[in-house]
Formats: C-alpha cells, sequence, structure tokens
C-alpha cells in the first residue's frame, strides 16, 4: 500500500472535489440496479458472473475495508459477518466466500445492501476532510476499481437475462435509428521505432499500467475501425468456424468442445439474425461492431482477413493523442450496446463502444513489482493465461479510460463488450 | 391415463368435498412461502433442488395442463411461454428448462406466480362442477402430488439457507421444551409368511404402490424406535466414519471424495454439536431422531450395529394396522423437524418424523406396468438406482402418506429428513 | 473367514482331485494368455479392465495371501512389493495400487509374472498334503475366482483390441458355418407359487448366493430362447435408440450423453453390419443372440417388445433342472462368440452363450451377513447399483456356473457378453 | 512449405553430410529404445506423454510422408494404416488416432516399428541423391524434429517408469561423483538497450525463432548459476508452497488442488530427500540444479527470492556469445540428470543441464507469419497460455541448441528438465 501510495505524484484533490466524484460514481452504481427486482439482483449465471447485489455490496466492502476499518479510528463494521460474503479474492483478507456461491445469497436483500451502501457512505464523506492523504489515493482507487465493476454489472445482468428463455429487458429500448454501415475498412501507420507505453504518472492509473518504459516497434499499420457485424457474417459464410487452420490449436478445441459457430448471444430469429441485448432479443445491426467475441475468435478472424492483431504497444502507441472521454462509453443506466462508428479523420472509435483484443498476453511491464499487501493483489496475480484488451466499451463509465489502459481476459470468455481492430506489419 | 383413470375403483368425490381439499392443499403451499422473498424463492442451491418459486409454479403447470388444457375446451394459458419453464421431467410434454438452470429464472417474479396460481385456481375451482370423473382422478393425482412438492420446497429451502453464511432461519424457533432421551432399543418381531405388499386400490395411491401382490417374509424384528442423534454420536466417537468394512464399497468411495465425517447439516459450534434447521442454526438435540444421513451412512450404521436395515416389505407389513395420520407431521407453515419420540406399545413412530431407509432397491412390483401418456412418466422411469423409504417425515402434509407409500432417492442423498430404524432376521 | 469355511457342509475333495483341478484351471489361464505379446498383456484401455498379466498376477497373489502366507508357515513371498501391485479390492490387505493405474505396470514382465505363477503353483502344490481342511475351501474359492478372472481377461483383452484402429485378432477365427435363424419367440410358463432360491450347500458357492430360501412367484411366462441380432436389428430400425419412452430416465441420459446407437463394438462395414470379435472384425451373424448390450439397452427392448425382463428368482426357478454345465461355454483359448441356439424342448440355452440381464437389482438375500476378514469383502460390498445376470456366457469356463450363480454389472456396462432374455407376467 | 524452404538462405548441406548425421540421428533414437521392452515402450502413463514406440514411428512418419510420400514418386506406404496413427496433430493430414489414447497400441509391435524405421530409412538414403534441394530442408526439418522427440523420449520414460510403484531403472547408475555446492548467486549484467532478437537465418532454426527483429531492453542483471536443490529446499522450508502472496493466482489453486509440495520426482526416503531418476530413486544431490517444476513454482521461487524470471529476450540476448554446443546435454543413451556447475567467468551452464523458464508467454515474433501447408501447423498454433524456456537440458541432444531456441510448455507441466536462473532489473 505504502508503495502504492508513493506512486501518485501528483497533489490529492481537493476534498470538495473528490466528495463530489464520490458522490457521482457511487449514485451511478446504484441507478444501474434501479429497475432490477431483489431476484434479479441475487442470482449468479455462471462462476465468471457475479450477482448485482454482490457488486454493490462488494464495492462498499471495499471502502469500508481499507478507507473506514484502517484508517478511521472508532469505526464500527455495518456487519461483521458480512467482510465475509463480499471480499472477492484478497488472501490477506482472509477466508471468503466461494466465488461460485455468491448466487446463493438470497440474504441479505438488495434493500439490506443499499442501506449498507447509505451507511458506508454518510461515514466516509463525514470522515473525508479528517483522512490523510493517502487516504485520498485509497478513495481514488476505490472509484476506479467501482468503475469496473459498474461494467461488470451490466455484462453479468445481461447473461443472467441471456439464460432466461422469457429474454427479459432491463431496460426498454432507445427508439432504433436507422444505421448506415461503414466505408470499407482503411488502414493507417503508426508510430514506430522507441516510443514510451505505459502510464507516466500524471495522473490515476493501475498498478499493471506502470512503470512507463521504452518499447521498440517495427512499422505497421492498424484498421481505421473495428470489424464489423456485417464483416463477420462473411467470416462465417466462407466457413470461419469449420476451418481448422485459421485456429488456435486451443480455440479450435473451444470450438469443437462448446459447438462455437457464431458470437456469444446471437440467434437466427424468424425475420433474420438477432442479437441478445439489455434490451431484450433484437435484430442485428450489421453496421454495428461486431461484439461478444473471444480472443480465438478475433484471431481466426484475424488470420482470415489476412492479417492479425495489433499488439497493445501498437494501439497504445497509436491512440497516445485520442480522446480517451469520447466514443460511445456508459453516462448514464440503460440498455448500452455498440453502435455504427462514423468515419472521422484516421483511427476511428478507439475509445468506447467494444473492448479491442491485442495479441499480447498479459504480463508485467518492465520494473513491475506486485506491491505488499492486500491492495498489491489487485492486479499482478492474475498475470497468467490472458490477453489484453484495450480502449472500452459501450459499458465502460466515462472518465475511466486512458491510452494505456490494460484490460484483461482469458482467451475464451466472451461475455463482456469484446470487439477488435485489425493490424498488420509492414 | 386411461389406464391410470380406471384404476380409481372407487367413486369419485364430490365437487364439494375435492373443492374444499383443492383449497386447503393449494393454500397450503402458498402459506409455505408466505415469509420468503423473490430472491429466497428463486435461487437454486443445488441440481437436486428447485426454488420455491418453481415449486409453487410447476405444481400449477400440472392442473393447468392435465386438466384445464386437455379437458377444458376454451380455456387458454395464462401464458404460452411459461409450460416451458415449468414441466419438470414429461418427455412427451416436449422440450423444457434445463433443470439445472431452474435457478436463473429471475423472472417471472413470486407475485407473478402467485397470480398464476390465482388464475389456474380460479379457473379450475370454475370449471370442476362440469369436469368430468377421471378429470377428478386427475386433481386428486395433482393435490398429491403438490403435497410432494410442499415437502421438497420445505427441503430445498432448508438447503439452500444452510448454504449462507448468515444462516438465516425461515421461521422463528419454536420455544423448546426440554426433551427426555428414550429407553434403549427394544425389538419387535413382525408378521411373517405370505403377507399382501402394495396399495388394494380402496383409495388413492401412485402406480408404484401397485398392484397388491404376495410376498413371502422369513422371520425378523423391528427396533421399536428409530436412531437417535446420541446413538450417532456413539457410531462416530466408535470411528464409524473411517472405517471401511462398515461400508458398501460406493458408501466408502463417496465418504472419502466427499469427505463426510457427520450427517448432513451438522457443525461442531462452541457449547457443543449444532444442527442447522428452518429456524436457523440450533443445538443438536440427542434424543431426537437423526436425520439428514445419506443409505450409505445408513447401511454402514445398521452393520456396526450388529443389524440390517429392514426391507420394504418387512416394513410395510409391520406398519399395515399403524394409523398412517399419526405423528410428527406437516400441518401448518413453520420450521418443522423431528422429535423425540414418545414410547408407545409396539413400533412408536412409525409414520412422520424422519423417512426411514429401507434396504430395497427402488424396483417395479410383479405386476407393474409403466401406463401410456405424459402422466405414465410419473414413477416407472425412475426406478434404477434409488431406494425406498418408507413412513414420512416432519415435512410430509398429514393426510398423504400410507403403509404402501414408496418414497425413493440415492444413496448419496441427504437433504430430504431422513432416517433409520434397524431391523434384524431371526 | 472361519465363518465361510463353516458353510462347506460337504466333506473336502480328495488332495488329489483337487491336485488335478488346480493344475487344469491355472493351465488354462496361462492358454488364454499364449498369444499375447508383453505389451498386450500390459495395457488398460479402460478403468473397468485390467491388463492380462494383471490378472494373471492377481489370482496368484490371491493363491500366495490367502493360502500360503496364511497357512504355511515359513513361506516367503516370492517378491514383498508386489501385493501392493497385485491387490484388486481388500481393504483388510492394506494399501494397492490404484486401479485405473494398472495399466502403467510394464514391470514386472509377462514372463517374470510367469515365474511368479510357477514358483506361487509348486508351493501350494508341494505343501497341498499338509494343508488344512479350511485351506481346502480356501482353494477351491481361489479357483473359482480364478474362473471368473479367466472371463474377465478375454472380455478386457476384447475391449483392448477394439480400440486399436488395425483391429487385431487374438486368435485367428474359426471357420464360419452357415448359420441358420431361429423360430420365432414362444414363451413357456415358470414355476410359480412357493419356490426355493439360493445355493443349498451341496456343493461349492460364493456367500452372496446363499441362504437358500422362499420366495413366492406370481404366474410369468420366459422365452424359449434369447433375443437375437436380427431382431435387434428390428428395433434399431423401429426407432428403438430414439425414443426416449422406452427408457429408464438413467437410460435415456446416457444414450444421449454417450451418443449411443448400437451395441458396443458394433460398425457398418462396406458389406453390412459388422462386430468387433476376439478374432478381429466379422459380419455380424443376424442368428446368433445379441451380446454386449447394458441393462438399459436390455430393458428397453423389453418395453418396446411388450415385455420385460425376468427377475433373478423367475430366472433361476426355471433354470432348476437345466444342465449348468451345456451350452456353449469356454472350454479352452480361442475366439469364443455367442453362436445361433438349437430349438430344444422348453427353455433352450439357459447356460453359456450370454450372460441374461435380469431385472433384480443385486441386494443380499433374506438372512446374508458379509464374513469377517479380507475374504467378506468378496461380494457383499459391491451390492449397490447393480443388476443381477443369470446363466453365463461363451466365455465363462465350463464347470464354473449354477442356476443360483449372481453374476452383477453396472446398468450401463457392456464390455461383457451380455444378452437378454424376455418375460411377462401371466 | 515453400515459404518455409525459401528462408534457408544457405546452400544445403551436400548430400554425404546429410546422409551421415541421419544415419547417427537416426541411430541414437534407436539406442535410447534399446533397453526397453515391449510393453515399456507401448505405455502411455498420461495424456502429455507418449509412448516410446509412438515417438519412434511418429519420427518415421515424418520422413515418410513429408519426404517419401510427398517427393519421391512411386514410394509406397509401409503399411497405409499407420499414418492414421502416427500423425501427431496436423489437421491438414487428416484424421488421427486421438492422443490420449497412443498408450493402447500394443500392436504393432515395437520390432515391427523397427522395421518400420529401417525401411523408410533405406528408402530415404537410397533416394537422397536425387532429391531436390528443399527435401533437403524437410530432412534437415524432420532430423530437428526427431531431435526434440528423444528428448520426450527420454522424459515420457522417466514420467512412466516414476509411476511404477517398483522404481525400476531405465539405465544403471552412473557412478556418484562427490558433488561439491556451487558458490553464493552472483550477478551480471546484461546487454542494454536496442538489441537483435531471433534467429538470423545462417543456419537451421525453427519458424517461431523468426524473423529476427529489434527488441529495446532495461537494465538488468542475471544470476551467474541456476539454482540449487539446497536452495529450494530453504524455499521449502521457508513456506513457500503455504504463502499464496508468493504465487500467482492460477498457481495458487493449482497448487491447493494437487497437493504440490515440492518438485515432481521428489519423495522423503529413509534417510532424507529422494528424487526419481532414469536410473531409479536416488538421493538429491543439494548441489545440482533444481528440476522438474513448474513455471508457476520457478515464478513463485524468484518472488520470495526478491528476484524475478528473466524474459527471454534478455536470457537470449546475454547468452548471445555463450557456446551452445557445450554443457551437460545428450551424447548418448544414459541416465542423464542435471549435475552441478562449476563456477566460470560470467553466467555459468546456459546451455544445458535444466531447461529455464522465462516470463515471456510464447506469443509469436512481429512479422511471424505460419506458413501454409501441413508442416505450417509445425509452431504457431501452439501460441497461446504456454510460457518460453532457453537453454535446453541434460536431455536434449547435442547439437540441437541454439540462443535463439525457443522451448514452450503449459505453465503447470514439470516432466520435462525445467529449472530457472533469476533475474532483476536494475
Amino acid at each position: 500500500m505504502g508503495g502504492q501510495a508513493e506512486t501518485v505524484s501528483t497533489a490529492p484533490e481537493r476534498t470538495g472535489d473528490l466528495a463530489r466524484r464520490f458522490a457521482e460514481i457511487r449514485g451511478l452504481s446504484l441507478s444501474l440496479a434501479e429497475t432490477l427486482t431483489d431476484a434479479d439482483a441475487t442470482v449468479q449465471s455462471m462462476p465468471d458472473a457475479s450477482p448485482a447485489k454482490w457488486h454493490l455490496a462488494h464495492i462498499t466492502w471495499f471502502f469500508e475495508t481499507f478507507v473506514l476499518r484502517d484508517h478511521l479510528s472508532g469505526y464500527r463494521l455495518f456487519d461483521a459477518d458480512w467482510p465475509f460474503l463480499f471480499n472477492s479474492y484478497y488472501e490477506a483478507e482472509g477466508a471468503r466466500h466461494a466465488r461460485p456461491q455468491r448466487g446463493l445469497l438470497s440474504r441479505p436483500t438488495l434493500d439490506e445492501v443499499r442501506a449498507y451502501r447509505a451507511h458506508v457512505d454518510a461515514a466516509l464523506l463525514d470522515a473525508l476532510p479528517r483522512l490523510s492523504e493517502s487516504c485520498g489515493w485509497l478513495i481514488e482507487l476505490g472509484l476506479h476499481h467501482e468503475q469496473q465493476h459498474q461494467e461488470l454489472l451490466l455484462t453479468d445482468l445481461k447473461h443472467l437475462f441471456s439464460c432466461n428463455p422469457l429474454g427479459p429487458a432491463a431496460w426498454p429500448a432507445a427508439s432504433a435509428t436507422p444505421s448506415t454501415e461503414p466505408a470499407p475498412l482503411g488502414w493507417h501507420d503508426g508510430p514506430v521505432g522507441l516510443v514510451e507505453i505505459g502510464d507516466d504518472e500524471s495522473g490515476f492509473a493501475f498498478d499493471c499500467e506502470r512503470p512507463v518504459h521504452r518499447h521498440y516497434l517495427a512499422p505497421y499499420a492498424l484498421a481505421d475501425r473495428t470489424v464489423t457485424n456485417r464483416e463477420w457474417c462473411d467470416f462465417i459464410a466462407d466457413g470461419g468456424y469449420t476451418s481448422p487452420g485459421l485456429w488456435l490449436d486451443d480455440g479450435w478445441s473451444w470450438v469443437k468442445r462448446e459447438g462455437i459457430a457464431a458470437p456469444l448471444y446471437w440467434r437466427d430469429g424468424e425475420s433474420g439474425r438477432e442479437a441478445f441485448t439489455l434490451a431484450g432479443w433484437r435484430a442485428l445491426d450489421p453496421a454495428a461492431p461486431v461484439t461478444h467475441i473471444s480472443f480465438f475468435e478475433a484471431d481466426a478472424y484475424a488470420r482470415w482477413a489476412g492479417a492479425r492483431l495489433p499488439t497493445e504497444q501498437e494501439w497504445e502507441a497509436a491512440a497516445r493523442h485520442a480522446d480517451p472521454h469520447a466514443g460511445n462509453q456508459l453516462d448514464r443506466a440503460g440498455p448500452v450496446s455498440p453502435v455504427p462508428v462514423a468515419a472521422e479523420e484516421g483511427l476511428a472509435g478507439l475509445f468506447g463502444n467494444v473492448w479491442e483484443w491485442t495479441g499480447s498476453a498479459y504480463r508485467p511491464y518492465p520494473g513491475f513489482a506486485i506491491a505488499d499487501g492486500a491492495v498489491g493483489e489487485y492486479n499482478g496475480k492474475f498475470m497468467n493465461g490472458l490477453y489484453v484488451l484495450k480502449g472500452g466499451s459501450c459499458a465502460t463509465p466515462r472518465g475511466h479510460l486512458r491510452a494505456s489502459y490494460r484490460n484483461f481476459f482469458a482467451p475464451e470468455k466472451r461475455w463482456q463488450f469484446t470487439g477488435l481492430r485489425l493490424a498488420r506489419s509492414l
């Protein structure tokens, strides 16, 4: 922790600003669950996913444990039995409820969890003026952590509702606007030679984005937009899912074992292909970016297209001057979904819409070291078997992203808003 | 179905009586779920168990499908999508929601299921005077079916709450009365020679209880009561769970694989052994019958005690003149639990309290034939790998039991209120 | 053991006779492995099967342990490390090599195992005149045990070779004789009322066949022969494997999970159906009894045919006066296979050819008790989840069978020579 | 293939040299199996491993298929059924025997496989003068391929014998020489800045080592030798296997799931720690490099030691001027084992002894492309979830290694001769 705190090289935000951001972000979480029943918020549809109620409680537990319990003398836990329930994976924090059993917690109720949130929020806001600067960093970490869980809450909810034969909608659909398919792919050369990669510590970043370091890039080009549903349909029609030569060996095993033949959430409806969304089943928009694909699928598509996935360094170098707050990102509760991207000068839609799989294994940067203590478990211990994704999605809260941001998932996972942008060596 | 109906040899109950029983039994189901939240009623804690909401809807589906849809012309389904959700295992009724996924149905809500019940109940009671006699038999079957699910609802709920580290209580505990341990086991000889086994068709019975037939019994004795918790503690203390020679081979594999060392729901509390109940964690009552044991455990205990399990025929012959409506059975919603049995002349506590494992595999009676049609799937297709249990439990609705009643579970299952009574050959 | 020995009510065979039978039976085992390479005799094709080498060593271990070690003072083990390798499942004999790892024992070699056999045989024959009477019973048990493993050696070898794409033959095929299909099924009534079941202790029998006891039989008829391959083809053509209504629930799950669509070892060859045999792939003989079917398949076939499986008591009562040494049984090493049965008065082919599945769960007879000590583990501990088979097969050594003989396998197993004979209630 | 052939920029070896190398390498394979029985060479101890007989046949199939069948007109296959058996994973070559079933092939026999080798060798040597230059490249590829299988044959055999409770020795132990523990670890700075990585095409290399490319290295140091058994014992004594904070999350799950507490092949003998070797169980040599550890263990050890694993680029840059033919490598059949390394100037023991885990995921180099055709499946399709190892082992045939050589295994695998060398950032 101390090590982490030291890495905050900028002055802390003033208390007032922090309090305002705290209220805004905490409020968004609650609004995401507003249309849910207690049952909706309780059920876990697969071990990868967590119940909405659990998300709401876990991110509160983070503040209660690492800020209030550790730094506010005299603070009493809301309920001494709850830390066991809502610790996610911090070994240093002791035993915890097994992850695949999160969906068995019909108690506490959603309302009790809301009361927990109110209690912790009040205590934290009350204490805020008296807390040390390093607590400011912890609160900042907690808010970014909460934003991550906002995205997970949405993707986990989508998965849950997709398992229900009734196909419920979390929100009514926005009115459909006719969408136009984008122009054919264009290519843009990226920066080459020695580039700087990683966060330069001018603002908040997670430990895995540091330290900033040099990396050598050979000449390459990136596609000016992500792959669309229409293009993915061409891949299917051309035998993409039945040609072993296109696939990594593990990917091909996965395709055969799981009977994969399309992105997650696709089905053949009576009047054409449909995709499940947070507004229920909807006609597939051919102009929108393909999403809910695995790394294996992205990699096979790229081989089919005579291209490859970008490395994380290529992507980051090319995105360094793009605005990370632009694009289709999460502003408020609703049925978020990728949308067609308007052409623009250079690389369109780098941020928002869909996470872009890279070909880079999620491994430590040169000079990276895992911090001591529980917070040190945040990222480093997951650096095995995963791939880096860049750019964020329609479900990422606006304000959360950076060019150096490294998201990471296992190569067969599909329930996040994942897509791809092609690259090629020059 | 026709074949089944023909087996009802007695005249149908008058409509008024049937309506009254219908209302009573349907009402008890609702009252069992009265203290549950929507979330409590939604979650599935293991594939063997079903959510309370699912139970409430499934037993309603049974009436809607086999009575209203099939016999009431012009009846419109409450919701055409729901049969897919609430068919349990009837292949003849078409595709259905996968059993292990029942817990993902956060929608429909518990209140919507209550509305479904009200709709079907009103339609059925309205139509009752006009329905044929064979419908009377179907309604009777539906009511006994509903009673089975009442017991399952309670045992499934108990299992769910036992998985919650908070140990919630479905109902407050009844005031504890000091209990007295029973006298040492006594033995009573059972009827020998040719006996009649099975239901003689003087009232309702399930297909698997028929036809009545002769069976030859060699001399034997039954214990005058079931085994108690105190006695089970002696078994544990004497190495019962660590002596392979006491166990069936499959049982010993199960003990090692699952790390079994006590009945389900036991734990060591600070002031002694505790057991989980529908009123939360409670001190273990040494005088009460042991419960939540598997067939494997019952069989090993019997071998340890120098005895054996009774056969289903021995049990039934010995119980023929006992009152199946007596004993600790389910009368109303509440934290049902086995209670110490007062000594009585002969065999005490045959009905109610705990289901008694027999040594008999659940197989068809001589002359048994599976009926045609969906209702024919009721029992016969499960006659593999299971053992017969007799006598009912504290969670069996009073009025549901008979001496010929055959319950059946796999030998490793423990979440029902299962216990044992010793037997020996003479 | 003592208890077992006491049950031998007849006088022991004279030493000379026993020595002769010992030499004959031990010799047959060796001859069964004569055409095998060391590798053939080493490999294990599935956990259910054991390598030929292991069989040869295990049955030798039985004599070495329970006769020589226990009753011949001064006997030294051939190799002190081998009992760990060749104990099958006797918990009382201590730790043992895991069953699924039997196929990893490339050492000792087949020749070393032959030397082990020679060593033990010489020691036993030398000591025979000095051994006590109860040892005579143990040797008798050991010989019957060895005969069981002779059958397993053949069926395990057949399975192993069937897994080899080269389809090797253990022996050359016998010259084919044109076979004639039998007449349509006829039916014969069996004995009814109180019958005696089980072994009456006039000769050798396994513990599970005892004690003899009374059983009541209601009127029934048995088919006069077993079901043929031709008839099985009709079952397939009529949708037998695709009609859930014909199957037990567990059976239907098994069919779907394993993709079952025909008996084991069937394939479609270029000129029609073929079956794998100990002489390699051969054209299917429509006149021969169907074999390598599971209980689930037998039960489904019987339902399809409007019949049922016999109970073990019905079969035994009907077979009481048949000659158990007649029929197609194992006399010498070679490619044994079921053959068409010539019509005869009454029930044809009760013994030999194929084991006949009964509808009876393998459970203890009234009055059965597991003996103390290691030999007590022989049968009793397996009495869960299995079904009884009667009558023996073409791979059962002649001299091994009795009407009271109870073989037993799990309902999905197919690698034994299993078939079925229909029954019906009258 | 064409693409591959073009990458051979040097002139082909003269036929005579190639014939000589062919005979030498092919001969070594045979000598490795010389002491094996047919059974030893047939059994497969786990899905990762293959039988010795299969290795011998598979590497022959490679020559028969890609050289003789494809380039020698009129060549007739030794046996048309064998390609199905001995294709490893080439999808483009059609269906093949399932990998986990390789151990079921008791036929063909080891001698038949030797005859296959003789047949193919004679045909190839006979045709050699007439084959095209690109065939020279294919033969070269086949020889390097065969060397890889020589190492696998030894490690697979070691695993098989380790599973046998008798602990057989493949060869007698070499006479033990007293070993001296090395001096404490020293550190040497590696080359920094822009370095060249990958094979420069001056000789044979696998596709995954290409193309040569620039890589930027920040300052770092490497340990001057690999970690020893003594040091590993300190790690164990200090709670290395029971401290979750030292482990990657997947590694910690693996430790708990598999009960890992020491390197593979260690046991506690009566007079201290022992390790299984190709000469059977031997006392552990504290001075020798630790081996048979997983990536997870290597990574945890490095964290415990306050260090980290080197990247593959750091290792390669530091090894560029070391002699890849030096060190403890495979020269002839025998019980190869890592030996203590004598101190030397700089980095000792880079080549031979134990493969050194790096922290680099096995992913394509910049500009890498999978070649078309079956040979294109050689490496690229495995680039998921694996880590790069460098430097070779005591079981790697001398002549096979290069600084650019990339070996790769999954992070939990331990049956190769794997060890580690520490690194740290400066």
